[in-house]
């Protein structure tokens, strides 16, 4: 036996890294991708309906007009034209922003990071859906926060749990340092907080203090018109906006921004040149020319037809398939639906039976900071066609069915 | 006045926010690179020398081949085939590593800030050479390390200096967590550790338990032979060892490595997933193509035949201009000269004098964590011409000898 196996560090780690655990969705990884297997664990944008003839045009053009620039260093707060670029397509959703308050991150998860960095200090509080994004939870885990879960229904966070939250945290004689959400097609439940709801949460900051960190992935990646504006378009004070191209060009050049006020922005810029000095160059350059001098409003088109019709066909299927007692809910956009399993049914003990059956999902646990979820899932319906889609929930329903037929034996019969 | 300038935040940031501050050298970045200034004061290496034509060819081929892959998520340890092509990269130094213990970065300072993050808690003490990298330093900061600087002289770190910084700390009854060190053409001081000097360091490291962090970027830009091997071939146990891509191919591409024990890689895996999720998808297939497709070896020597006519116009025009009483390194790699004003002078504050007189170099300060550094600056030669760098020692020359009067005056005349 070598001994390189063994952990000669063991006492000399940090106390963060014990707060840092593997998250389920990667630990999934290896068994879902095997070709065999219908994987609904996913969360890749379907990345092979780019025009990689014009890309490749795009970047030898890139290359030869300003390669040296774009294969050096660059500033940290990254290219001025693309954040100025970036300014313009964050108008389309009513946001007005300057190019001077935008930090470009490797993509919105280095975001979440440089904040969690910037506000976190080890037992600090933040509030977040149930359940939440679980890539938010690991940036928040290691700086060692605590997560508290606030209740969402279809219509998104509910206001009145977030007053209670906040009554709650009054009582212990705690403040939350921010509410982290996602407003629009929510990850992984795939709802939307209605127009009221957003008016309502943000009087609620306002009279409360409370910072609010809005990360929107998802809002242009759109089936069924177009989705309320974002909170950051409604109140300018108090919101910190996180954006990505990885939805609508691609989740491979790690592009990112934190859209901040100036305070802020100058400590991720502090932040961030500690961490990777400034995100790549040639990256920043290819997604300036997506937005400048290709059909980039066409191609999310392209993605959101591709992406409506799986997502029906994986609602028909579930409609078609699945045992009485089963719920989901219905998203206008993203690329994610959530579902619950009748009652008794544990989402996280299924799934070796699911992987045998050929099918892959994320159990619901993934998302919570607090154990919660274990009747619940995620399935996603953006990488594969309609057809692997329908015939992984066929086998998914016949897997729910066992479990239930499970659970009613051992429970003595409940038929 | 808009209220938009105002701090609403203060009292809300993490503790470690308190510690970050920004680099001399990104605060300069907007005067220097004004285009009558000569910079002697950047950092890039030239990548105008890349076949852009040649690089346009590779994303072409790239993305028709590969493209949804490469534009997609990928696993946070980084792709298997780079790693593995990384290892025969790492051979040609003498280091035998495995694939599964590299993990890709975006740059080496993301390495940089992981191994922070994995190993230093507030107040814990990091061992240095003095000066060192700017960016390790803000990388520790940021952790709210204490940075204690070892002496450094022409043949890099000096052993005694390190036994006495240990000697110290176990008067004090403390322990460092590592020493940090660049032993090959060193960053900024040029230098490089001997072959005596590597043994000694390793087998005193050994005899106190103290782990290394060897960073490497430069051991390949290499002017007058080989280097010696790096302490990592030397010592598989106990060395931790950062590599990059940023001065063989492009540091746009932000692409760096860590090779680490298994033990901390998988916190480093953790870590890494937590901040960004994975390192930019494409920027790694075109550095796996550019070890693989291209020739690589042959681009290495176009730069260092580039950078050494060039350190040669560095050294001889300082030889030419320089008044008595300053003095320099001679680098046999890398793209720095660490140079030293006569005694009584201060490279912090001529700064001002030599950017009216059209010439920029990096202050020593940024270099050291405890204010030391005054007398010293970093003069580049990787970014201008020879004729450049000639003109603009012509100028520093003209202010240092302004200095050396003014000086002379004030104390009353030293002539």
């Amino acid at each position: 036996m070598s001994g390189t196996t063994l952990d000669d560090y063991t006492g000399r780690y940090a106390s963060r890294v014990h707060g840092m655990a593997q998250s389920e969705i990667r630990a999934l990884f290896s068994v879902a991708s095997r070709p065999e297997v219908v994987s609904l664990a996913g969360g890749n944008p379907y990345t092979a309906a780019l025009p990689m003839d014009e890309l490749g045009e795009m970047f030898t053009r890139l290359l030869s007009q300003v390669g040296a620039e774009a294969l050096g260093y660059c500033p940290g707060q990254g290219s001025v034209a693309l954040r100025e670029s970036l300014c313009g397509v964050l108008e389309l959703s009513g946001i007005r922003a300057s190019a001077d308050d935008l930090v470009l991150t490797t993509g919105a998860q280095q975001g979440l990071d440089l904040l969690a960095r910037t506000f976190l200090d080890p037992g600090d509080i933040v509030l977040a859906e149930g359940p939440t994004y679980v890539g938010a939870l690991g940036a928040f885990q290691a700086a060692q926060a605590d997560v508290r879960h606030l209740p969402m229904d279809d219509d998104g966070l509910v206001p009145a749990g977030l007053e209670e939250g906040l009554a709650a945290l009054e009582r212990e004689g705690r403040r939350a340092k921010f509410l982290y959400t996602i407003p629009t097609y929510q990850n992984p439940a795939g709802v939307t907080m209605t127009e009221d709801r957003r008016e309502e949460i943000l009087a609620i900051a306002e009279r409360h203090g409370l910072l609010i960190i809005e990360d929107d992935p998802y809002s242009m990646i759109s089936f069924d018109g177009t989705p309320p504006a974002p909170l950051r378009a409604r109140a300018d004070r108090g919101v910190i906006y996180l954006g990505t191209v990885s939805k609508i060009f691609a989740a491979g050049l790690r592009l990112g921004w934190v859209l901040a006020p100036p305070a802020v922005r100058d400590k991720l810029l502090l932040a961030i040149e500690a961490s990777i000095l400034c995100p790549s160059g040639l990256t920043q350059e290819a997604t300036l020319r997506f937005l400048t001098e290709m059909e980039w409003r066409q191609q999310v088109k392209v993605f959101n037809t591709l992406y409506r019709d799986r997502r029906d066909a994986l609602l028909a299927a579930l409609g078609d398939y699945m045992p009485e007692g089963m719920t989901w809910t219905v998203p206008g956009g993203g690329l994610f639906i959530w579902a619950t399993l009748p009652d008794g049914l544990d989402s996280k003990a299924m799934l070796p039976r699911a992987l045998q059956e050929r099918v892959a999902y994320v159990p619901g646990t993934g998302f919570y900071a607090d154990g919660n979820g274990r009747r619940e899932m995620r399935l996603n319906f953006s990488t594969q066609t309609a057809e692997a889609i329908r015939e992984g929930v066929r086998r998914l329903a016949g897997v729910v069915a066992g479990d239930i037929e499970l659970r009613d034996t051992f429970a003595g019969g409940a038929a």
